[in-house]
Protein backbone atom coordinates (compact mmCIF):
# COMPACT_ATOMS: atom_id res chain seq x y z
CA UNK A 1 0.00 0.00 0.00
CA UNK A 2 2.92 2.21 -0.12
CA UNK A 3 2.01 3.98 -3.28
CA UNK A 4 -1.69 5.20 -2.35
CA UNK A 5 0.39 6.19 1.12
CA UNK A 6 2.90 7.94 -0.87
CA UNK A 7 0.17 9.73 -2.53
CA UNK A 8 -2.11 10.59 0.57
CA UNK A 9 1.56 12.26 1.72
CA UNK A 10 1.83 14.15 -1.30
CA UNK A 11 -2.17 15.51 -1.23
CA UNK A 12 -1.64 15.87 3.13
CA UNK A 13 1.32 18.65 2.12
CA UNK A 14 0.17 20.05 -0.67
CA UNK A 15 -3.54 20.89 1.55
CA UNK A 16 -1.43 21.83 4.53
CA UNK A 17 0.57 24.70 2.13
CA UNK A 18 -2.43 25.27 0.15
CA UNK A 19 -4.16 26.12 3.67
CA UNK A 20 -1.62 28.16 5.33
CA UNK A 21 -2.04 30.18 1.77
CA UNK A 22 -5.60 30.53 2.70
CA UNK A 23 -5.34 31.60 6.10
CA UNK A 24 -2.50 34.72 4.96
CA UNK A 25 -5.71 35.69 2.59
CA UNK A 26 -8.15 35.46 5.57
CA UNK A 27 -5.47 37.20 8.22
CA UNK A 28 -5.71 40.99 7.40
CA UNK A 29 -9.62 40.34 6.69
CA UNK A 30 -10.00 39.19 10.62
CA UNK A 31 -7.44 41.84 11.63
CA UNK A 32 -9.37 44.66 9.56
CA UNK A 33 -12.83 43.86 10.36
CA UNK A 34 -15.02 46.58 10.56
CA UNK A 35 -18.24 44.34 11.89
CA UNK A 36 -18.27 41.80 14.93
CA UNK A 37 -20.13 39.81 12.32
CA UNK A 38 -17.52 40.22 9.81
CA UNK A 39 -14.79 39.60 11.75
CA UNK A 40 -16.09 36.15 13.65
CA UNK A 41 -17.30 34.82 10.40
CA UNK A 42 -13.46 35.24 8.44
CA UNK A 43 -12.12 34.17 12.20
CA UNK A 44 -14.28 30.86 12.19
CA UNK A 45 -12.90 30.02 8.94
CA UNK A 46 -9.55 30.40 9.77
CA UNK A 47 -9.82 28.97 12.96
CA UNK A 48 -11.44 25.80 11.23
CA UNK A 49 -8.23 25.62 9.26
CA UNK A 50 -6.28 26.05 11.65
CA UNK A 51 -7.36 23.10 13.37
CA UNK A 52 -6.89 21.17 9.99
CA UNK A 53 -3.95 22.14 9.80
CA UNK A 54 -2.79 20.68 13.53
CA UNK A 55 -4.61 17.79 12.55
CA UNK A 56 -2.57 17.55 9.22
CA UNK A 57 0.64 18.02 11.40
CA UNK A 58 -0.08 14.85 13.63
CA UNK A 59 -1.17 12.77 10.43
CA UNK A 60 1.76 13.16 8.39
CA UNK A 61 4.16 12.08 10.41
CA UNK A 62 2.01 8.92 11.03
CA UNK A 63 1.91 8.34 7.46
CA UNK A 64 5.71 8.68 7.10
CA UNK A 65 6.28 6.13 10.06
CA UNK A 66 4.14 3.25 8.30
CA UNK A 67 5.34 4.11 4.93
CA UNK A 68 9.05 3.22 6.68
CA UNK A 69 7.56 0.06 8.73
CA UNK A 70 5.52 -1.88 6.38
CA UNK A 71 5.43 -4.51 8.55
CA UNK A 72 3.25 -2.43 10.56
CA UNK A 73 0.11 -2.34 8.24
CA UNK A 74 -2.21 -4.45 9.36
CA UNK A 75 -5.80 -4.24 11.00
CA UNK A 76 -4.61 -5.77 14.00
CA UNK A 77 -2.19 -3.07 14.98
CA UNK A 78 -4.41 -0.91 15.99
CA UNK A 79 -1.67 2.27 15.54
CA UNK A 80 -2.26 1.47 11.91
CA UNK A 81 -6.30 1.14 12.47
CA UNK A 82 -6.12 4.64 13.79
CA UNK A 83 -4.70 5.97 11.05
CA UNK A 84 -6.58 4.76 8.43
CA UNK A 85 -9.52 6.53 10.62
CA UNK A 86 -7.89 10.06 10.53
CA UNK A 87 -6.85 9.35 6.66
CA UNK A 88 -10.47 9.28 6.85
CA UNK A 89 -11.48 11.91 8.80
CA UNK A 90 -9.08 14.86 6.66
CA UNK A 91 -11.14 12.78 3.62
CA UNK A 92 -13.56 15.25 4.92
CA UNK A 93 -11.63 17.89 5.76
CA UNK A 94 -10.45 18.29 2.32
CA UNK A 95 -14.57 18.93 0.89
CA UNK A 96 -14.74 21.11 3.90
CA UNK A 97 -11.94 22.98 2.78
CA UNK A 98 -13.04 22.95 -0.40
CA UNK A 99 -16.34 24.90 0.90
CA UNK A 100 -14.25 27.44 2.76
CA UNK A 101 -12.80 28.04 -0.82
CA UNK A 102 -15.96 28.62 -2.54
CA UNK A 103 -17.26 30.60 -0.14
CA UNK A 104 -14.03 33.00 0.01
CA UNK A 105 -14.30 33.02 -4.01
CA UNK A 106 -17.74 34.89 -3.34
CA UNK A 107 -16.61 37.41 -1.17
CA UNK A 108 -13.05 37.45 -2.66
CA UNK A 109 -14.37 37.87 -6.34
CA UNK A 110 -13.16 40.26 -8.59
CA UNK A 111 -10.10 41.04 -5.25
CA UNK A 112 -6.37 40.45 -6.32
CA UNK A 113 -7.00 37.38 -4.17
CA UNK A 114 -9.10 35.70 -6.80
CA UNK A 115 -6.95 33.69 -9.10
CA UNK A 116 -4.59 32.56 -5.71
CA UNK A 117 -7.93 31.01 -4.73
CA UNK A 118 -9.35 29.91 -7.54
CA UNK A 119 -5.72 27.77 -7.77
CA UNK A 120 -6.38 26.41 -4.54
CA UNK A 121 -9.71 25.67 -5.11
CA UNK A 122 -8.91 23.37 -7.75
CA UNK A 123 -5.84 21.53 -6.72
CA UNK A 124 -7.98 20.67 -3.57
CA UNK A 125 -10.62 19.82 -5.64
CA UNK A 126 -8.50 16.78 -7.42
CA UNK A 127 -6.78 16.44 -4.18
CA UNK A 128 -10.36 15.51 -2.49
CA UNK A 129 -11.26 13.09 -5.47
CA UNK A 130 -8.18 11.71 -5.66
CA UNK A 131 -8.14 10.97 -1.81
CA UNK A 132 -11.79 9.05 -2.06
CA UNK A 133 -10.12 7.15 -4.36
CA UNK A 134 -7.18 6.23 -2.38
CA UNK A 135 -9.31 5.48 0.16
CA UNK A 136 -11.76 3.12 -1.67
CA UNK A 137 -8.42 1.21 -2.41
CA UNK A 138 -7.46 0.96 1.30
CA UNK A 139 -10.73 0.01 2.30
CA UNK A 140 -10.47 -3.10 -0.18
CA UNK A 141 -7.77 -4.04 1.34
CA UNK A 142 -7.67 -3.39 5.33
CA UNK A 143 -11.39 -5.27 5.45
CA UNK A 144 -12.81 -1.84 5.33
CA UNK A 145 -10.97 -0.46 8.37
CA UNK A 146 -10.50 2.87 6.60
CA UNK A 147 -13.98 3.39 6.33
CA UNK A 148 -15.89 6.17 8.82
CA UNK A 149 -19.80 6.71 8.98
CA UNK A 150 -18.27 10.83 10.28
CA UNK A 151 -16.12 10.96 6.64
CA UNK A 152 -18.96 11.30 4.20
CA UNK A 153 -20.46 14.86 3.76
CA UNK A 154 -23.97 15.71 3.41
CA UNK A 155 -23.66 16.26 -0.03
CA UNK A 156 -22.52 12.56 -0.53
CA UNK A 157 -24.99 10.32 1.73
CA UNK A 158 -27.91 8.77 0.80
CA UNK A 159 -31.14 9.28 2.02
CA UNK A 160 -30.71 12.74 3.06
CA UNK A 161 -33.06 15.50 1.91
CA UNK A 162 -31.64 16.62 -2.04
CA UNK A 163 -32.35 20.26 -1.10
CA UNK A 164 -30.19 20.42 1.63
CA UNK A 165 -27.08 19.10 -0.51
CA UNK A 166 -25.03 21.28 -3.19
CA UNK A 167 -25.44 20.00 -6.63
CA UNK A 168 -21.63 20.88 -7.65
CA UNK A 169 -20.85 18.85 -4.62
CA UNK A 170 -22.55 15.53 -5.35
CA UNK A 171 -21.05 14.56 -8.74
CA UNK A 172 -17.58 14.42 -10.38
CA UNK A 173 -18.49 15.69 -14.06
CA UNK A 174 -16.61 18.41 -15.33
CA UNK A 175 -19.33 20.85 -15.03
CA UNK A 176 -18.65 20.44 -11.37
CA UNK A 177 -15.19 22.04 -11.17
CA UNK A 178 -16.59 25.24 -11.76
CA UNK A 179 -17.10 27.95 -8.53
CA UNK A 180 -20.15 29.38 -10.27
CA UNK A 181 -23.65 28.26 -9.54
CA UNK A 182 -24.37 26.07 -12.78
CA UNK A 183 -27.22 26.86 -14.83
CA UNK A 184 -27.51 30.17 -12.95
CA UNK A 185 -26.02 33.79 -13.99
CA UNK A 186 -23.28 34.89 -12.44
CA UNK A 187 -24.19 37.77 -9.59
CA UNK A 188 -22.86 39.34 -6.74
CA UNK A 189 -24.61 38.55 -3.43
CA UNK A 190 -25.91 39.64 -0.67
CA UNK A 191 -25.24 37.25 2.49
CA UNK A 192 -21.63 37.16 3.13
CA UNK A 193 -20.56 39.72 0.14
CA UNK A 194 -18.03 42.15 0.81
CA UNK A 195 -18.90 45.31 -1.22
CA UNK A 196 -16.11 46.94 0.54
CA UNK A 197 -13.52 44.78 0.02
CA UNK A 198 -10.97 46.35 -2.02
CA UNK A 199 -11.46 48.78 0.36
CA UNK A 200 -10.65 46.84 3.83
CA UNK A 201 -7.35 44.89 2.26
CA UNK B 1 -13.15 7.82 36.36
CA UNK B 2 -16.98 6.82 36.33
CA UNK B 3 -17.80 10.51 37.19
CA UNK B 4 -15.79 12.49 34.50
CA UNK B 5 -17.34 10.08 32.37
CA UNK B 6 -21.02 10.50 32.94
CA UNK B 7 -20.63 13.57 32.84
CA UNK B 8 -19.32 13.60 29.17
CA UNK B 9 -21.78 11.25 28.63
CA UNK B 10 -24.37 13.93 29.65
CA UNK B 11 -23.16 16.84 27.75
CA UNK B 12 -22.73 14.04 24.59
CA UNK B 13 -26.36 13.57 24.51
CA UNK B 14 -27.51 17.31 25.33
CA UNK B 15 -25.32 18.88 22.16
CA UNK B 16 -26.00 15.99 19.90
CA UNK B 17 -30.32 17.45 20.56
CA UNK B 18 -29.01 20.46 20.43
CA UNK B 19 -27.04 20.26 17.36
CA UNK B 20 -30.32 18.47 15.35
CA UNK B 21 -32.90 21.07 16.93
CA UNK B 22 -29.73 23.79 15.03
CA UNK B 23 -30.07 22.26 12.21
CA UNK B 24 -33.95 22.16 11.68
CA UNK B 25 -33.80 26.08 12.30
CA UNK B 26 -31.40 26.08 9.30
CA UNK B 27 -32.84 23.47 7.09
CA UNK B 28 -36.07 25.43 5.66
CA UNK B 29 -33.25 28.56 5.04
CA UNK B 30 -31.12 26.19 3.29
CA UNK B 31 -34.11 25.04 1.12
CA UNK B 32 -35.34 28.38 0.71
CA UNK B 33 -31.71 30.31 0.11
CA UNK B 34 -32.71 32.75 -2.92
CA UNK B 35 -28.71 33.46 -3.90
CA UNK B 36 -26.04 30.47 -4.12
CA UNK B 37 -23.72 32.44 -1.43
CA UNK B 38 -26.61 31.95 0.85
CA UNK B 39 -27.06 28.25 0.37
CA UNK B 40 -23.58 27.42 0.53
CA UNK B 41 -22.85 29.32 3.68
CA UNK B 42 -25.82 27.49 5.73
CA UNK B 43 -25.41 24.26 3.69
CA UNK B 44 -21.63 24.32 4.64
CA UNK B 45 -22.81 24.90 8.30
CA UNK B 46 -25.36 22.51 8.65
CA UNK B 47 -23.02 19.81 7.22
CA UNK B 48 -20.30 20.53 9.80
CA UNK B 49 -23.12 19.99 12.07
CA UNK B 50 -23.92 16.84 10.78
CA UNK B 51 -20.60 15.64 10.52
CA UNK B 52 -20.05 16.29 14.17
CA UNK B 53 -23.40 14.15 14.67
CA UNK B 54 -21.74 11.89 13.06
CA UNK B 55 -18.97 11.73 15.44
CA UNK B 56 -20.96 12.07 18.44
CA UNK B 57 -22.91 8.99 17.56
CA UNK B 58 -19.41 6.98 17.24
CA UNK B 59 -18.37 8.35 20.41
CA UNK B 60 -21.59 7.66 23.01
CA UNK B 61 -21.38 4.48 22.30
CA UNK B 62 -17.72 3.90 23.32
CA UNK B 63 -18.08 6.00 26.47
CA UNK B 64 -20.88 4.06 27.82
CA UNK B 65 -18.90 0.76 26.94
CA UNK B 66 -15.78 2.02 28.88
CA UNK B 67 -18.59 2.91 31.92
CA UNK B 68 -20.05 -0.31 31.93
CA UNK B 69 -15.67 -1.43 31.84
CA UNK B 70 -13.83 0.10 34.08
CA UNK B 71 -11.14 -2.42 34.39
CA UNK B 72 -10.33 -1.38 30.44
CA UNK B 73 -9.65 2.42 31.52
CA UNK B 74 -6.05 2.46 31.24
CA UNK B 75 -3.12 3.88 29.26
CA UNK B 76 -2.28 0.38 28.13
CA UNK B 77 -5.54 -0.12 26.24
CA UNK B 78 -5.53 1.36 22.73
CA UNK B 79 -9.39 1.81 22.65
CA UNK B 80 -9.36 3.79 25.68
CA UNK B 81 -6.40 6.67 24.62
CA UNK B 82 -8.36 6.73 21.16
CA UNK B 83 -11.71 7.43 22.94
CA UNK B 84 -9.99 10.36 25.28
CA UNK B 85 -8.36 11.74 22.07
CA UNK B 86 -12.00 11.17 20.37
CA UNK B 87 -13.06 13.03 23.36
CA UNK B 88 -10.80 15.69 23.57
CA UNK B 89 -11.78 16.40 19.62
CA UNK B 90 -15.40 16.72 20.73
CA UNK B 91 -14.07 19.27 23.03
CA UNK B 92 -12.98 21.39 19.91
CA UNK B 93 -16.52 20.56 18.15
CA UNK B 94 -18.19 22.07 21.19
CA UNK B 95 -15.84 25.40 20.39
CA UNK B 96 -17.22 25.14 16.92
CA UNK B 97 -20.40 24.67 17.53
CA UNK B 98 -20.82 27.76 19.74
CA UNK B 99 -19.44 30.10 16.90
CA UNK B 100 -21.65 28.51 14.59
CA UNK B 101 -24.65 29.21 17.04
CA UNK B 102 -23.08 33.09 17.31
CA UNK B 103 -23.03 33.30 13.73
CA UNK B 104 -26.07 32.49 13.58
CA UNK B 105 -27.45 34.93 16.69
CA UNK B 106 -26.32 37.67 13.98
CA UNK B 107 -28.57 36.04 11.35
CA UNK B 108 -31.25 35.18 12.83
CA UNK B 109 -31.53 38.08 15.11
CA UNK B 110 -35.39 39.83 15.75
CA UNK B 111 -36.89 36.36 14.40
CA UNK B 112 -38.55 33.56 16.12
CA UNK B 113 -35.63 31.78 15.94
CA UNK B 114 -33.81 33.58 18.62
CA UNK B 115 -34.93 32.67 21.84
CA UNK B 116 -34.10 29.10 20.93
CA UNK B 117 -30.57 30.12 19.58
CA UNK B 118 -29.49 32.22 22.47
CA UNK B 119 -30.66 29.27 24.62
CA UNK B 120 -28.71 26.79 22.42
CA UNK B 121 -25.59 29.28 22.70
CA UNK B 122 -25.64 29.40 26.61
CA UNK B 123 -26.14 25.74 27.11
CA UNK B 124 -23.20 25.27 24.88
CA UNK B 125 -20.75 27.79 26.19
CA UNK B 126 -21.63 26.22 29.30
CA UNK B 127 -20.74 22.28 28.16
CA UNK B 128 -17.84 23.55 26.07
CA UNK B 129 -16.46 25.23 29.78
CA UNK B 130 -17.21 22.24 31.66
CA UNK B 131 -16.25 20.18 28.57
CA UNK B 132 -12.52 21.71 29.19
CA UNK B 133 -12.37 20.93 33.18
CA UNK B 134 -13.63 17.26 32.14
CA UNK B 135 -10.90 16.66 29.82
CA UNK B 136 -8.09 18.49 32.47
CA UNK B 137 -8.93 15.31 35.42
CA UNK B 138 -8.51 13.26 32.58
CA UNK B 139 -5.24 14.69 31.22
CA UNK B 140 -4.07 14.63 34.85
CA UNK B 141 -4.89 11.12 35.25
CA UNK B 142 -4.47 9.78 32.50
CA UNK B 143 -0.47 11.04 32.00
CA UNK B 144 -2.25 13.26 29.52
CA UNK B 145 -3.69 10.53 27.10
CA UNK B 146 -6.35 13.35 26.34
CA UNK B 147 -4.51 16.05 25.45
CA UNK B 148 -4.29 16.62 21.76
CA UNK B 149 -2.89 19.80 19.91
CA UNK B 150 -5.47 19.39 17.21
CA UNK B 151 -8.44 20.24 20.24
CA UNK B 152 -7.29 23.64 21.05
CA UNK B 153 -9.01 26.82 19.00
CA UNK B 154 -7.14 29.76 17.95
CA UNK B 155 -8.88 31.50 20.75
CA UNK B 156 -6.93 29.98 23.25
CA UNK B 157 -3.46 28.99 21.78
CA UNK B 158 -0.04 30.53 23.01
CA UNK B 159 1.76 32.82 20.48
CA UNK B 160 -1.09 33.67 17.90
CA UNK B 161 -1.17 37.15 16.96
CA UNK B 162 -4.08 38.59 19.36
CA UNK B 163 -5.61 40.09 16.52
CA UNK B 164 -7.04 37.09 14.97
CA UNK B 165 -8.61 35.83 18.20
CA UNK B 166 -12.41 36.60 19.43
CA UNK B 167 -12.24 37.98 22.89
CA UNK B 168 -15.36 36.48 24.20
CA UNK B 169 -13.64 33.20 23.47
CA UNK B 170 -10.69 33.87 25.03
CA UNK B 171 -11.76 34.69 28.18
CA UNK B 172 -13.92 32.88 30.96
CA UNK B 173 -15.62 36.10 32.42
CA UNK B 174 -19.70 36.16 32.95
CA UNK B 175 -18.89 39.08 30.46
CA UNK B 176 -18.32 36.54 27.54
CA UNK B 177 -21.41 34.75 27.80
CA UNK B 178 -23.21 37.23 26.10
CA UNK B 179 -23.42 36.96 22.42
CA UNK B 180 -23.70 40.54 21.99
CA UNK B 181 -19.60 42.42 21.02
CA UNK B 182 -18.44 43.43 24.14
CA UNK B 183 -17.94 46.91 24.46
CA UNK B 184 -19.53 47.86 21.27
CA UNK B 185 -23.24 48.61 20.58
CA UNK B 186 -25.30 45.76 19.32
CA UNK B 187 -25.88 47.13 15.58
CA UNK B 188 -26.94 45.26 12.19
CA UNK B 189 -24.62 43.86 10.09
CA UNK B 190 -23.52 43.76 6.24
CA UNK B 191 -21.94 40.75 5.97
CA UNK B 192 -23.48 37.69 6.08
CA UNK B 193 -26.25 39.17 7.57
CA UNK B 194 -30.12 38.27 5.77
CA UNK B 195 -32.34 41.51 5.70
CA UNK B 196 -34.57 39.40 4.31
CA UNK B 197 -34.83 36.73 6.66
CA UNK B 198 -38.12 37.08 8.14
CA UNK B 199 -39.55 36.68 4.14
CA UNK B 200 -37.61 33.68 3.46
CA UNK B 201 -38.84 31.88 6.86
Amino acid sequence: MSAQFLQLQDIFIRTKEAAQSFMKILEPTIENAKEEHERLYFHHIYEEEEHRLDRLESVIPKLEYFLQNMDGQHTNNHEFVKLLQDVSLEKFGLHNFLEHLDLALFQFKSTEHENTLQGLRDLTYNDYQKSKELLQVLNDQFDGAANSAASIPTDEKEGINEHLKIEKYTTESPASRSSEPIGKPAKRLTVGSLKTKKEII
